[in-house]
């Protein structure tokens, strides 16, 4: 078992979840070691939750429970990458969408200046 | 424009880099409101460096930069999400690969679980 590196962060590190299928980013989390341990011992991802202080595991209310197809971490082994199907209606955003990722951050400029400076 | 909550990490938020093309995500780092700006502006992902406590351009010295075709954030407005072309060789590990993301944690055991879990 890799041993994670919580220190960076208090305790805490980061959790990318990624759909095993179509590859669509859906949330990031934040796991303490208990989270993570949690996590890889149900096969269900559990965060830690900054905000109320405690665990959650995500759709142990809603049903859209995010069930873990494959696990890693990166080369400072400070972040988790979740590959993950999820339950329930497929829905994992509070706000009713499949991702959490809905909000663009101007994508016209970045489309404009990407065209400019493409190399010739 | 969209301001993101930096206040939850003081100061910082993770950006979550996607490959824009397959979807593979390639690593993640930290911005602050001045990286953001920078690569909103240029159209080069910037970090701010934890360890170094001041600004990089990924790829600045190796030529691997990542040019952004989309930028986009979370219902929590607290993590950024960028889809990326990687330029130069391809690679956005320092390790080598393409990917950060090659550490598997315990893949066997969720494999396991997960069939083992299958709702009948």
């Amino acid at each position: 078992m890799i041993n994670i590196d919580f220190d960076k962060m208090q305790g805490l590190a980061p959790a990318i979840i990624q759909d095993a299928d179509d590859r669509e980013v859906l949330m990031l989390g934040f796991m303490n070691q208990e989270a993570l341990e949690k996590t890889l011992a149900t096969g269900y991802a559990t965060f830690y939750s900054r905000t109320r202080q405690k665990l959650w595991t995500k759709g142990e209310t809603s049903g859209n429970r995010l069930r873990v197809v494959a696990a890693s971490t990166d080369c400072d082994v400070d972040t988790i990458l979740l590959r993950v199907q999820v339950e329930g209606g497929g829905v994992v955003c509070h706000e009713g969408t499949r991702s959490c990722f809905t909000k663009d951050l101007l994508a016209e400029d970045l489309l404009t200046k990407g065209s400019a400076e493409v190399a010739p």
